[in-house]
C-alpha cells in the first residue's frame, strides 16, 4: 500500500518525509534514468525550492561522480526524470535535498536503496546536511509507516530531547552532517570510484580520496 | 458517436474516464507518432497534473522499453502527439495517468487496444498504480459508453463496496496495482522484449525479465 | 470585398465558419509554406484553444502524411505559417480544426481548395469530426457571403431541423465524419499516396492501403 | 527633422502612418540585415498584434522570395532586424503591414524606397490588403510631413468622400487591394525574379509570373 | 569615486547621462567581450525599453560593421555583457543608445573612449540620433561630474535657450544628428574600415564608404 | 555549525555578508564546476538583481581569464553552479558580487580560499567595488562567525567612524577598489597567467600584462 515501507530494495527509490499542515508522511521519490541527451525533468506539482533543491542534488552528483563510480559523461548521454507522487499534491521546500541526491546515485550507479531507510535534510552544494523542520512529525510518520531507520541533520540532534522515548526507541536514528553519511548508510552496497582523464578540465577540483573527517570539496 | 464505445481496437485510442462536476464521462485519449526528433507534444486543454502526468507516463515507457519491444532510440527518432478531445474543456488532474501510458505503449508498439476496456488510476514512475477519486461516478459512466471492462486501481477496491451492484453486473472490474497489469489487460497483444546494446548504460537499472510478484524496477 | 466568396480556387487558402456576438462570419485561414526547419508558425489573435487546434490539425497531418502524398521529410525542410485574418480581432475555439487541417493539405500537396466550400468542425487526433456550436448562424454566414456548400460535422445534423428552409435551399450541406470526407469535398484533386521506406520505424502505425476492419484511424 | 518626409530614398526605410489619440502622424519603419543565421528582431515597444503583423510580413516574402529575385537561402543566412522609433512610445495594430512587408523587400533586395511615399494597410499571408481605420488622420499627417503619395487599402477608396478637398488634392492618392501593387508603387526599381531548384519542394505553391488580376497565392 | 568622471581613457566604458525624479546623473556604461559563440548579455535592472535600445545599437552595429573595422564573424565567435551599474538601480528609457552603441564599438574595435565626454540621445536603427529629455539636468550633472565635452542630439539645440551660462560656458556641447558623429567625437582613435567577401549577401545594403551629408543608410 | 567559520580553506567556497531585517548575517556561496557545454545555474531562491550580480561576475571573470590563469574554453567545456544556502530563504541586491567572482574563479583555478575572510561589495563589469549597505550590521555578522578579516569596499570606508571599537579591533577591515585587490586578499594562491592565441579575436580588449597608463580594466 502506498506510503508505507517498500517490500524490496529498489533502485532509484527512495522514502524521504514530509511536513504537512495534518502532521508528517512518508514522501516517496522516484528517479529513472534513460538513454538520452542529459535532460533533467521532474514532476510532481514541485514548488520552485524543491526544484532549485533537485537541482542542486543533481550538480553534487555530477560534481563528484567519479566518486560515485559514475563516468562524468553519463549526465550528457542519459535523460533522468525525478518523480514525486502524489500528483495532484503540491510539494516544497529543501528537506528532501538528501532523499533527490540518493535517488540520484541509485539510479546512476544501479545500487539499490534500503527500504527500511527513511531521511530528511537540506543539502548544500558541498555536500552539508542543513537542520529542517517538523522533526518530530516526520519521526512519527516514519514509525507510522513502518520504516525502521531514519537519517536526519546533526544540526537537529538537539531536537531529539522533545521526541517521545517510544520514538525513540522505534526507530534507529542516524544524525549526520554530511551526504557521504547519508548515501553510506542508505544504499545497500559500497562505490566503486573510477578513474577519469579529464583533458578539458585545467585544474583539479574534487579530490579522488576524501580524508576521514573532511566535509564537501575540501583542500588542505 | 462521440463518449461511446469505439467500435473498433485501435491503435494509440484509449478510453479513460473523467469524473467532473456533473458526474462521470468517457475521456477518449489519443496517441500518433511520426518521423521527427523526439518532440513530445499534448493538446486539449490539459492542466498542469496532467501534463506531468503525461510526463511521468512517456519516462516509465521509455526506461522500460525494451521490455515492451520498444528500441530506446525510437525517442530520439519520432515525434509524439497525444490529444485529448474535447478541445474546448479543460481537463486536470493525475487519474489518466494509466490511459496515457497505454495509448504510448500501443501507438510505439503497433498494438491495438481492446475496444471495451475503460481504464482509471494515477502512475508513478516505477509502475505502481495509484487510488483516484470519483469510481461510483466513473464506473456509471463506463456502463453508460458501452464498455464492458474497466480496469481501476487496488487501492480503490474497497470502495467498490458502495458501487450498485447493477454496476458490478454489467461491469467486469478489474482491480490492479500495476501498470504491466494494466497494460496486459488493455492491449489485444502481448509484447515481444527485445535485446538492447547499451555500451552508454555503465549499470542496469531495469531488469528485463521482471519476476512474478514484484511492482516497478526492483533490484533483489 | 474581403468577408465574400474568393473568385478563384486558391492553395491554402480554405473558407472556415465564425460564430461571435453579433452572428457569424466567414473566417479565411491562410496557410503559406517555405523552404526551411521544420518551424510552425500561426498569426491572427489566436487563442489557445485555437493554437492546440491547428497543433493537432498538423500532427494529424504529419502522421497520415503519406496518405496524402506528402513525404515526412517535407515537415523538417520547410516552414508553415498559417495565418487567420483580421489581424486585431481575437479568435478562439475548436470549431476551425477541419479548416486548419484542409489549409495545411492544400500547401503541402499544392492541391487547390474549392473557392465555394465553407466548413466547420473539431477534429480529433485520428481524424474524427466533433460537434460544434452556431451552426444556424454559421450557415447565414455562409449563405450570405454567397458560399455554395458548407461541410458540417455529423453529430451536427440533428441541429439542421432549426436551420430555415431558405437557407437549406440556398446551400449544399455535407454531414461529414471524418477529415477524409473533409478533404475529398474541399480540395479540387485527389490525392497521390506515396511509398515511404520509413527503416527508423520499429512498429507499423499507419497502414498505407487501409483494409476494411483496419485498426487506427478509422473512417466509417 | 524626424517625423518628416526623407530627404533621399533610403533602403530599408519605409513611412508608415499612424492613428493616435491626437491625430495621425508619420510611422518611420527601419530594417537593416547582417551576416547571421535567420534571426529576426523586433523593436520598439511594438504590441501583440503589431508583432504577429511583421512575422506575416515576413512570411509573405519568404514563401514568394523567388518573384522579388531573393533566394530563399537568405532567410537562412541573414539576421533582420526591424525597428520603429521613437522607442520610448508603444505601437500596435495590424496597419503597418504593408510597411513592414515594404521594408523587408526592400533590405533584402537593396532597392530603395521613394522617399515621398506613405503607406496603410493591413496584409495577410497571401498579399490582400485589408482596410484601416483613422484614414482622414493618416492622411492630414502625410500633408503635413511633406508626403507626395499615400498607397491605401482599395477597401477604404469609400472613406474618401469624407477627405477635404484640399488634402486630396495636394496627395496623389493609390487604393490598392494587393501588396504587389503596393511594393511596385513604393519602390524604386522592378524586381528581378529568379529561377530556384527547389529538390526540397515536392509541389509548386507560388507561381513564377501572377497574372494579371489575381491576388495572392492562385492556381487556376 | 563612482559617479564621477573617469582617471583615463577605456575600453568599452561609455559616461551616459541619466535623468531621475532628483535631478540628473552620471551612467556609466560597460562592455565586455570575450571567446564565445555571439551570445549577447546585459544586466543592471533595465527595463523593456532601455533593453531594445541595446538590441537596436547592437544590430546598427552589426549592419555597418566593416565600415567600424570589424569583422562581421566577431558577431558569431564572441560574446557581449553590457552592464550598467548600480546594479539595484532600476533604469530605463531610449536616451541611452548612443551611449550603447559607442561602447559596443569600443570593446569591438579595441579603441578606447574619451574620458572627458558625456552623451545622451537616442538611436534609430539607421543611425539618426533622436531628441532626449531632461537636457537641463544632464548637462548639470555632467558639469558637476567633471566631464568636459557633452554630445546631445542635433533637435535638442533649441533647448540650450534655457540652460544658464555658466553651465554653457563649463561644457562644450555638441550637437549631432547621426551615430557617426557620436563616435567620431567620442573615440580617441578613427576607424579602419575593412573589405569583407559576403558571399551570401545578395545585395548590398551598406555602402563601404558614406558620403558627406548623408545620414543612416542610405542610396543615391 | 552552518553559519560560522569554516574549518578549512576550501574550494570554491566564500564567506559573504548579507543584511536582513534582524541584522547581518554570514551567506555562505558555494560554486562547483564540472564537464559539460557551458551551462551555468544558480539556486538557492536569489533575486534578479542578485542573478544579475552572479552574470556579470561570471562576464568578469571571462573577459579577463587568461589574467587568471584559465582557458577561455572552459566557459564552453564546463558546467557551473552556484548555490547559496539555505535554500528555502529568499535573497536578493547586489552586495555579493564580489563573493560570486571570488567563488568562480576559486572553483575554476583550483586555488581554495581563506577560510577565514568574509567580504561584500557590488562589482561593475570593469572590476570596480562599489560600495554597499549594511556595513556595520555586516561587520558584527563577521565577527559573532569568528572571521578575521573583512574586506570591504571603498567607498564604504567613511562609515568605518560609526563602528564600534571593540569591532574594529576584532577584525582586519580591507577596503578595496578593485576585484584584483578582492582575490589577492582572499584566495590562498597567487594566480598564474597564461598564453593564449585568439585567432578569432580581431582586436585586443584585456592585455596580459596591465601596464601603467593601461585602458580598459584599472586597478589604481
Ligand atoms: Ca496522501
Ligand atoms: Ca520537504
Ligand atoms: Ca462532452
Ligand atoms: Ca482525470
Ligand atoms: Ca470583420
Ligand atoms: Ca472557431
Ligand atoms: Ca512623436
Ligand atoms: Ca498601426
Ligand atoms: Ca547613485
Ligand atoms: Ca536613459
Ligand atoms: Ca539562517
Ligand atoms: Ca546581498
Amino acid at each position: 500500500r502506498y506510503g508505507e515501507v517498500e517490500l524490496e530494495d529498489l533502485i532509484g527509490v527512495v522514502t524521504g518525509l514530509a511536513w504537512t499542515e495534518v502532521g508528517g508522511e512518508l514522501l516517496s521519490i522516484e528517479a529513472v534514468s534513460m538513454p538520452g541527451k542529459g535532460v533533467f525533468t521532474h514532476t510532481g506539482k514541485l514548488g520552485d525550492v524543491m526544484q532549485e533543491s533537485i537541482s542542486a542534488a543533481r550538480s553534487y552528483v555530477r560534481a563528484r561522480s567519479v566518486n560515485f563510480g559514475i563516468k562524468p559523461s553519463v549526465f550528457e548521454k542519459r535523460d533522468i526524470h525525478v518523480h514525486v507522487p502524489e500528483g495532484a499534491t503540491p510539494k516544497d521546500g529543501p528537506s528532501a535535498g538528501v532523499t533527490m541526491c540518493t535517488a540520484i546515485v541509485s539510479v546512476l550507479t544501479g545500487i539499490p536503496v534500503r527500504k527500511d531507510v527513511a531521511m530528511t535534510g537540506e543539502i548544500t552544494l558541498r555536500g552539508r546536511v542543513l537542520p529542517i523542520g517538523g522533526l518530530k512529525e516526520k519521526l512519527l510518520a516514519a514509525l507510522r509507516g513502518g520504516l525502521k531507520t531514519v537519517i536526519i541533520p546533526k544540526d537537529n540532534e538537539k531536537d531529539l530531547a522533545d521526541i517521545p522515548d517510544n520514538v525513540k526507541r522505534g526507530l534507529t536514528i542516524l544524525p549526520v552532517s554530511t551526504v557521504d553519511e547519508v548515501l553510506s548508510n542508505a544504499l545497500t552496497a559500497p562505490f566503486s570510484p573510477i578513474e577519469w582523464e579529464a583533458e578539458q578540465q585545467p585544474v583539479t577540483m574534487a579530490k579522488p580520496e576524501p580524508s576521514e573527517e573532511e566535509v564537501g570539496v575540501v583542500t588542505h
